[in-house]
C-alpha cells in the first residue's frame, strides 16, 4: 500500500500545507524517510463541518449498519498484514509480537463495541402511563440515548494501534453513533494513514457518510486547540501524559458551551505489599514485581510505579529488595517509543537520583547504545516519601520507587498522601485480612480498579473493566476508557413522554 | 419549633458572624421579622472539614441503615407539619396547596432513593475469571461505585423544599454515600432552618455521624466560593440561573482537581404545533397552553416560553391565537418568589416589547398591587425569532413568545436556532405523521425530554425521567438532576479484579 502522507478529511486525501515533517525510528534512532504533510486549521474546520453534516444520518443508522461498520473495519485492520506490522514497529519500536497483540485487542474492542450496541440492552428504562392514577395521571416514559454528535479524539503514543485510530475512543464513539474527527500522533503518522485507510474502505464497503471519521497529521498544537474549542465539537477523548492532557483541559473550559473531556493522564499504580505476603515468598513476588515493571519498557498507563512495603521482618524485606535489585540488574536496557519520551524518563530518574534519603537500588543493563533507557529501582523510607512531592510523580517507563514502611499506620499516611489513580493492587494473605480491610477501604477512594494479589498491567477489554479513577487518573471520574461503559461517554440520556412507539428508536419498543 | 438564625455545622447550630439579613414576604411585600445570621467562611471551612472526616464511615453504612435515614429524614419533614407549611408560604407566596403537594415529591424523593440503594440492582456487573484462557488467564472482575466524598449543594429560589435543604440533590447526594455541605437560599431561611432540623434529628435518631450534613445560611457570594474552591469537594449540585450558574461553573475551573459541576440552568421548553393538531382542536390547545403557562406563575424550570406554531391555515390559528389572548388577560397577575425575581420579570418583558417585529399579543389582568407580575403573551415570526438572539432566551416567569412559521423549513430552522432545552412538545395528530418523524430527529438533539401532545411542566420523579439537556439546561449534560439515576452523579465506577469475597461490597457478592 502506498501512502499519500497527507490527512483523510471526510474521505478525501488532502495535504493541507506544504510543511512536512518525518517520524524517527526509535530502535535505530534515525529519521524514517516517510514524510507526513501537516494539515492547516482550515482542513481542521473541514473535517469537522463534514463529520457535523454526516452526523444526523449516521446517528439514525440501524445499530446492525453501525456493528457491521465497526467489525468491516476491523477486518481491515487485519487484512493489512505485515505491512501494518513492520510500520508500527519501524515508528514504535514496539517489539512484533506485543503488535500483533494489540491489532487483536483493536480488533476485539472494535468486535465488542459492535456487541454491545446489538444487545441493547443497557439502553431500555420503560415507565408505562397509568392513566388512572390520582391525583394526576402518571405519563408514559421512556429511557433512550442520544449520541453527543462529533467526538474529537486525540491518539496516545504508547497504543499505536488500540488507543490510536481505530482505537478504544474513535471505535466506541463510532459504536454510539458519534462522528470522530482524530487528531492522529505525530510519532506514528505513517501507522495512522494505513489504520485510516482500513477506515475509509469500511465507510465505502458500508455506505457510511463519508465524514463520519477524518483523520488529521500534524504536529502543530494549533491543530488541536482547533479542534478542541470548535463549536461543533461535542466531546473529547484524550490518552497522554497530564501535562498536555491539562493544557487542552483549560482550552476545553474557555468554550462558550461546556463539553465532556475524558482525559487519561496516567498513574503511579501504588503495589502494597503486607507482610504475611512478604514473608511467604518474597523472591516469588519480586518476579512477578520486576515482570510487571519492566513490561513493554514500563510504557503503560498502569505500570507500578510506587512500591510500599512493610518492612517490619527484616530478613523477608531484605529478600525481596536483593532478589528484585538483582533482577533489574539484570535486565537489558531497551528501547522507548520516541527519543522524547527516553529523553524525559533519563531526565525524571537523575532528578529522583538526586533526593535526599532516596536509595538507587538497581538499574537495568546499560548497552552501548545510548538511546536505550534501563529499567531503575529506587528505594525510600515512608517519611522521605511522604515529604517529597516529585516522588508520587509518575515516570513514564520502567522505573520504581519502594517505600519502606515500618508500621501499618506509616503505609495508611503513604495512601493519605496518594493522588488519583487508575489502579492500585493490595499483596496479602490470610495472615494479612485485618489490614486488607482497613487498606482496602481507605483505597477506593484513590483508585479506579482494586486489585488482589495481581499486578496492575493488563487491562481486561470486558463489561465489568474500569480504566479510569480520580484525578489525574482522569479528568472526568465517573467514566472509563476501557471496556463497554466507555460507550456511555459519548452518548447522553433522552426521556421520551407520551410519545408513539413509530416516533420511537426499535430498542424503546414494547416487548 | 422555635428558629435560632444560625447556620447548622456538623450537629452544631453555629452563628458564624454578628452580620444578620431577612427574607421578604413576596405576597405582603413586607421584610419578615425573623433575623438570619450570616456565616463565615471559616464556619464553611468547618463544615468541610466535618463533612470530610464523617465520610469514610458513613459511606461504608450498610444500604439498610443508609436507607432508613433517608426515610426518617421525609418522616421528620412531614412531622414538622404546619408550622413548616406556613413558614414556606410566608418566605415564597407559593399557594398552600402547592406546597404541600412540594412536601410530598420531597419525601416521595427520599424514599425512593432509600428503594433503589436497598434494591442495589443497578450496581453489579460480575465478569468470572477464566483461568484456563489462552493465551492468558482472565481475572475475576467485578464492577461497583463508590461515592465521591463531600458534595456541595446549592439550593433553589423555586422549589424551597424539592429542590433546597433536603431536596433531590440532598437526598441523592446521601443515598450515594456522600456528605453535604448545603448552601441555603437566601430567599428562604426559615425553611431551610426546620429542613435543617429534620434532617439533624434523623441523624440523631439513625445514629449517623454528624459532619454528614451542614447547612450554611448567607447572602454573601463568599460563601458559595468557599464551597466550590475547596479541595475536599468533590461534586458540586445547583439549580438556579444561568448567570449565577455559570459564576460557579467558572469556579469549578479555577480548581486544581476537576469535579463535576452538575448544574440545572432552566430553558425556554419549545413548544411545536403542527398543522394537523392545529385544524383539529385550536381552542382547546390555546387552553392547555395557557394552564401550563400560568402554572405557578411559570416558575418552573420547564415552564413553556417559546411556542412554535405552523400559520399555513390562518384560520385555526387565529382561533388558538384570539384563545390564548383572551385566556391570558383573564388571568390576575400575582405573587412572584422573591422582588428581584418579580423585577428581573418585568426588565426582561419590557426589553422584549420594545423588540421590532414582536407584537404584544396579551397581558394578564394587573392588579392595584404593583410588585405583582402579570403573564404575558408576545407574538412574532419566524424570522425575526431567527435575527433575535434575546427571544430564545428565558425568562423566568409567565411569559412566552408565539413564533408563527409559514412553512416547516421555518419550523426547521427555528429548531437549528436553539440552545439546549429541559424539554420540548411536539404537538400533532396522525395528519402532521411525516412532521413529526423530522422533527424529533433533530429535536433529540436540542432536548433532554421529548414530548408528545402533553405540556412540558409537570416532572414525574421515576426511573425513566431525564431532567437535564444540552447546555445551558444542564452543565453536565450526561446527568439527570430527577429521577434515580441522579444517584450517579455522586458515584463514579470502581472495578475490583480477583478480590477475595470478604472484602467486596455485599452487591459485588456471588449470587
Amino acid at each position: 500500500m502506498k501512502l499519500t502522507g497527507n490527512s483523510l478529511v471526510a474521505g478525501k486525501w488532502l495535504r493541507g500545507s506544504d510543511k512536512i515533517f518525518s517520524a524517527i525510528d526509535p530502535t535505530l534512532n534515525c529519521t524514517l524517510a516517510h514524510e507526513t504533510y501537516n494539515a492547516t486549521t482550515e482542513l481542521v474546520d473541514l473535517a469537522i463541518a463534514e463529520a457535523n453534516q454526516a452526523f444526523i444520518d449516521f446517528s439514525q443508522l440501524s445499530v446492525e449498519r453501525r456493528a457491521l461498520f465497526l467489525r468491516t473495519i476491523g477486518k481491515n485492520i487485519l487484512n493489512l498484514g505485515e505491512q501494518l506490522i513492520a510500520v508500527v514497529h519501524q515508528e514504535t519500536g514496539l517489539p512484533k509480537n506485543r503488535i500483533v497483540t494489540e491489532r487483536a485487542r483493536t480488533i476485539h474492542q472494535l468486535s465488542l463495541y459492535a456487541e454491545q450496541i446489538e444487545s441493547q440492552e443497557y439502553l431500555a428504562v420503560l415507565s408505562p402511563a397509568e392513566p388512572e392514577r390520582k391525583p394526576q395521571a402518571k405519563p408514559d416514559l421512556r429511557l433512550g440515548y442520544v449520541p453527543l454528535g462529533v467526538v474529537g479524539v486525540f491518539a496516545a503514543s504508547n497504543f499505536p494501534l488500540a488507543y490510536s485510530t481505530a482505537g478504544g475512543d474513535t471505535a466506541s464513539a463510532l459504536a454510539a453513533g458519534c462522528c470522530v474527527v482524530m487528531k492522529a500522533h505525530s510519532s506514528h503518522p505513517a501507522t495512522s494513514e494505513l489504520v485510516a485507510l482500513a477506515i475509509l474502505d469500511a465507510i465505502k464497503a458500508c455506505n457510511i457518510p463519508k465524514g463520519v471519521f477524518s483523520l488529521i497529521q500534524g504536529e502543530n498544537y494549533e491543530l488541536s486547540t482547533r479542534i478542541v474549542k470548535h463549536q461543533f465539537i461535542k466531546a473529547i477523548g484524550f490518552t497522554g501524559s497530564e501535562r498536555v492532557g491539562m493544557i487542552l483541559q483549560r482550552q476545553v473550559y474557555e468554550r462558550e458551551e461546556p463539553i465532556p473531556f475524558y482525559g487519561e493522564l496516567g498513574s503511579v499504580n501504588p503495589q502494597f505489599i503486607l507482610s504475611g505476603k512478604l514473608i511467604e515468598q518474597p523472591k516469588a513476588l519480586a518476579q512477578l514485581f520486576v515482570d510487571s515493571l519492566t513490561l513493554g519498557q514500563g510504557q503503560f498507563c498502569t505500570s507500578p510505579g510506587v512500591w510500599v512495603i512493610m518492612n517490619d521482618e527484616q530478613e523477608s524485606y531484605n529478600k525481596f529488595i536483593n532478589e528484585a535489585a538483582y533482577l533489574v540488574r539484570e535486565t537489558e536496557a531497551g528501547v522507548m517509543l520516541t527519543p522524547d519520551i527516553a529523553q524525559d524518563y533519563q531526565t525524571a530518574v537523575n532528578k529522583v537520583k538526586q533526593i535526599n534519603g532516596v536509595n538507587v537500588l538497581a538499574k537495568g543493563r546499560v548497552g552501548s547504545k545510548e538511546h536505550l533507557c534501563a529499567p531503575t529501582l529506587f528505594e525510600t523510607d515512608s517519611n522521605t516519601f511522604l515529604n517529597t512531592v516529585e516522588l508520587g510523580q509518575e515516570i513514564f517507563g520502567s522505573c520504581a520507587i519502594i517505600v519502606a514502611c515500618t508500621t501499618f499506620e506509616d503505609v495508611i499516611k503513604v495512601v493519605g498522601s496518594l493522588k488519583g489513580n487508575l489502579s492500585a493492587s493490595i499483596h496479602a494473605n490470610t495472615m494479612d485480612r485485618k489490614l486488607v480491610t482497613r487498606l482496602s477501604q481507605l483505597l477506593i477512594h484513590k483508585v479506579g480498579r482494586l486489585i488482589y494479589n495481581q499486578m496492575s498491567t493488563g487491562v481486561e477489554v470486558c463489561a465489568a473493566m474500569n480504566h479510569g479513577g480520580p484525578f489525574p487518573a482522569s479528568t472526568n471520574i465517573r467514566s472509563t476508557s476501557v471496556g463497554n461503559e466507555a460507550i456511555k461517554r459519548f452518548q447522553r440520556p433522552i426521556c421520551y413522554q407520551n410519545m408513539p412507539e413509530e416516533f420511537l428508536p426499535l430498542n424503546l419498543h414494547n416487548c
